[in-house]
């Protein structure tokens, strides 16, 4: 099988996502005059097997890298500027599979207009590793942190939470009881919600104008909602009737009432969690429907140092066996 | 074995090689206001068994790591920001390792001054697998390309090439005959280079005072050289005489003059490669002797698209099997 050659991987997939600062990818580093303000840097890596399917399709496996990235940027109210690729290649890569992945890559660059500016394709000796830099911008000053929530502050969820955990469950073997109870559509959207999260970069304005802290959701809500009540010296009591459950999960939950645990803990969801003072909840909610991004209020931080509490439909709290998503 | 979570190994191994910007790592992202000037960002993948060894010292791993982001950096005329940091950790890590890795990074951090600004850390399925982004500042539109060199240019490389190559062998089972006739120092020098590369960053005013045009040599003399000259529509001779080669590389070509191939082919030099014209040589010369960087003239550009040629002692072309290292 006749495979390009670095450079020609780069000048064939790679160059037509690069922006300008990237010089078409040909020199060792990229360069570019950063807007005014402060710049906002994340990192994540991806391991197949890990965090992806190996056979999940290759566009999916690109988007769904640069995605996470992307909602690090949104939780801190940043604007995307571009991005760096490393790509380490097991041993049976083809080119159709590196097509798709360009592909895929090059139409969330420009949906989201968050250029390559430059990147690192090696041979990997193991599984398909992906790691990916964003560069974001804000006004000076106005980066969000999870550590900032105040007492009474109301806290927000966007979207809805535990799909893409229920969409991994699916995706197991043996296929879970209780999907069998489910619809196709549903199986279809929690298998989606894994597959490809959404990053919310939409709520930018209604955070950067309204919200004392924020983050995103990636290792299961119960978890990340400690780390910013944690970091911020708050406490909440969260009733689990108020959290935001698609019409799938709902369904899924009345097939076995066990999965709220997963839905609470699971990872994936890329959601916002946003802390944000009763007096800019309106404008908050405004600014967010203004987006077209929904936005629940699940509940309130409180002075406290206890761990949260989730409270059952009885008011009983829930005990998890675990709060999230545990990397090791 | 009780091995730290993955809050815990920011908190215990990561945490104190961060910079203000980075939040003490408890934050999705890094943020800062960058200095005034353009942005340089560049990025490298290494894998266990690919670029290097899987019981190299793990502290030795991490600054060869962060160093090779460096000598992009260094290339670019780029005075380091900070770095992120992707880790793919194999199911054998031991927190010995990672707290010997975690100080080898640290103390290139603070030689260095380039703090780390966050990453991820993860589990892999197969072998250690590193990412690091490194930003580095130039004052604006001083950053140096490899595509600008001119006609006429004298062609300068700091310090040695080669070294890293021959240790590479050094390392490989048989044992390669020619090492037989080789001092116990010069083979730990070798090895040396290939483990630990030293980035050229104390040639920045040099750089960017004098060249038209700079890279590192990262995939072999050869094949790098040629992508300077191609990228700036040039050719050159070069004599193999005039090439800079350590003691120990001439050692090992007394030994064995075929090596000839490895040191102008090899990978790992981790050297500078830059174009200057010839008004500018002299302050050149001095600018890198002043910061204590040997550099050395080994030829000059010239108008033609041929590929650059290599000639031996009596003046005839050498054929080189390979011009560089290849990733695939």
């Amino acid at each position: 099988m006749s495979r390009p050659s670095e450079d020609e991987i780069i000048q064939r997939y790679f160059a037509p996502l690069a922006g300008p600062a990237a010089l078409g990818l040909l020199d060792d580093a990229a360069a570019f005059a950063p807007p005014p303000g402060d710049l906002v840097v994340t990192k994540d890596m991806l391991c197949a097997g890990v965090h992806f399917f190996a056979d999940d399709p290759p566009g999916a496996i690109a988007r769904k890298a640069l995605r996470v990235n992307l909602s690090d940027l949104a939780a801190k109210g940043a604007a995307p500027l571009g991005f760096l690729l490393g790509l380490a290649l097991p041993d049976d890569w083809t080119p159709d599979w590196l097509a798709a992945f360009a592909a895929g890559l090059a139409e969330d660059a420009a949906v989201y207009q968050c250029p390559l500016f430059g990147g690192d394709t090696v041979k990997s000796p193991g599984a398909l590793t992906l790691s990916i830099t964003a560069l974001g911008s804000v006004p000076k000053g106005t980066r969000l942190i999870r550590a900032n929530a105040a007492a009474n502050d109301f806290l927000y969820l966007s979207g809805t939470i535990g799909d893409a955990a229920l969409g991994l469950l699916l995706r197991g073997l043996p296929v879970p009881v209780w999907s069998h109870g489910l619809g196709a559509e549903s199986q279809v959207f929690l298998r989606e919600r894994y597959l490809l999260p959404q990053p919310r970069l939409g709520l930018r304005a209604a955070l950067l104008g309204c919200a004392d802290a924020a983050m995103d959701i990636s290792d299961g809500l119960a978890g990340d909602l400690a780390k910013m009540l944690q970091a911020s010296g708050l406490t909440a009591q969260i009733a689990v009737a108020d959290l935001p459950l698609s019409a799938a999960a709902r369904e899924a939950l009345a097939q076995e009432p066990d999965l709220i645990e997963t839905l609470l803990s699971g990872g994936d969801d890329y959601e916002i969690l946003a802390a944000v003072a009763p007096g800019k909840a309106a404008a908050f909610e405004q600014a967010a429907g203004a987006a077209g991004i929904p936005v629940r209020r699940i509940g309130r931080a409180q002075a406290g140092a206890d761990p949260a509490v989730f409270r059952a439909a009885d008011g009983r709290p829930l005990f998890l066996k675990s709060f999230s998503y545990r990397h090791f």
